[in-house]
């Protein structure tokens, strides 16, 4: 499997010093997310872009829609995608606009996906419960058949992917950092609330532990 | 100006109960967001999805990037685009898999850009900068040209948009109501945490009352 960036199509050409070529990188960057942006292009070259829960499994990134969803349909037609995740981490404050900036941790991931099937299917739902929402999945009853039927599940393999990270503090023209103006990194972080309990439950049940402990 | 999902490319087709045609809430979507995906296909219709900055002036959106970028250069000599916005609000944590999801503000906006030059690239900067870092821009120093130079800035007209949004409560099958599981809302928020002064920072500042009050 070649290793991240190392494709034409997935080289880092700005800032290529961002670039990341670490295979397990990619793998923790896309373990970090739930939520990634996916894009197929229609017949005219038109582009459409759609946010996505997704869980990797090994050297590939698995996705669910429904049977009914047209772009699920294309990509499981074969219809050549992209999916980017990115997690954002931080301004970056600088002494100028021009410097100013973002922290953050992207994939991106090209290809075409394969349709997931058979006993594989179950098990790709499962794997994507437990990324989504660890622990919940032993407290769920088995999936009906009606569900499976609704569902497509689909695989993308990271073939061809690219990581690029920024993580740095603010990095100002030397003829600035004589300007008395506060410069820095205001971090930026994902966080779980209060879990809500569900109008409708019938029972006096505790929010269970897993779902307290859930962190990003 | 044609309402949010009002064109045959932006009616939402799947749950379309969750679209929303209203042109305030796709103002309010975009307002509450910093980065967007953006989207172009190469010649042979193959999708690339970035992460950008942005922030809207009224009808539009801008963004802007290296005079350098393969994609920012393809957007301006006119490539359709499609930027979507995706503001993560929740996980919905179901009696079944299947019925667990997430809930979520999104915008999609379908066009072609338009380079912004002159002096309405500079007010376009600071608009930017006023967004992404409210407060900011009194302290900083003016652009200099060949920071101008360096930059494209580019606006996405909102003529072709759609909103959907997720904000419910697990919504299970009569049948899974009597499990004796919890079931309930998981608020996700974007946070700020305490910002981190710049290493080489050359007078003893305290961090600006603007940078501490940033808020999602």
């Amino acid at each position: 499997m070649p290793a991240p960036g190392s494709t034409d199509r997935t080289r880092v050409r700005r800032l290529p010093d961002k670039a990341v070529t670490d295979r397990e990188v990619l793998h923790r960057v896309l373990d970090a997310g739930l939520v990634g942006h996916l894009s197929v292009a229609d017949d005219q070259g038109r582009p459409y872009v759609l946010p996505v829960a997704y869980a990797r499994d090994g050297d590939r990134v698995l996705i669910h829609g429904s049977t009914g969803s047209r772009l699920f349909r294309s990509l499981a037609a074969g219809a050549p995608t992209c999916l980017t995740v990115t997690l954002l981490d931080g301004l970056v404050v600088a002494r100028s606009a021009f410097e100013s900036s973002m922290n953050y941790r992207c994939a991106m991931v090209l290809g075409t996906c394969e349709v997931v099937d058979g006993e594989a299917k179950t098990a790709a739902l499962d794997l994507l419960t437990d990324h989504l929402m660890p622990g919940r999945r032993a407290e769920l009853r088995a999936h009906k058949n009606k569900e499976l039927a609704a569902t497509l599940v689909l695989a993308l393999p990271l073939d061809e992917a690219s990581v690029k990270i920024s993580a740095g503090v603010p990095d100002d023209d030397e003829d600035d950092l004589d300007t008395e103006v506060w410069a820095g990194v205001v971090p930026l972080a994902e966080t779980y609330c209060d879990p809500v309990p569900a109008p409708d439950l019938r029972f006096e049940l505790p929010v269970p532990d897993y779902v307290r402990t859930w962190r990003r």
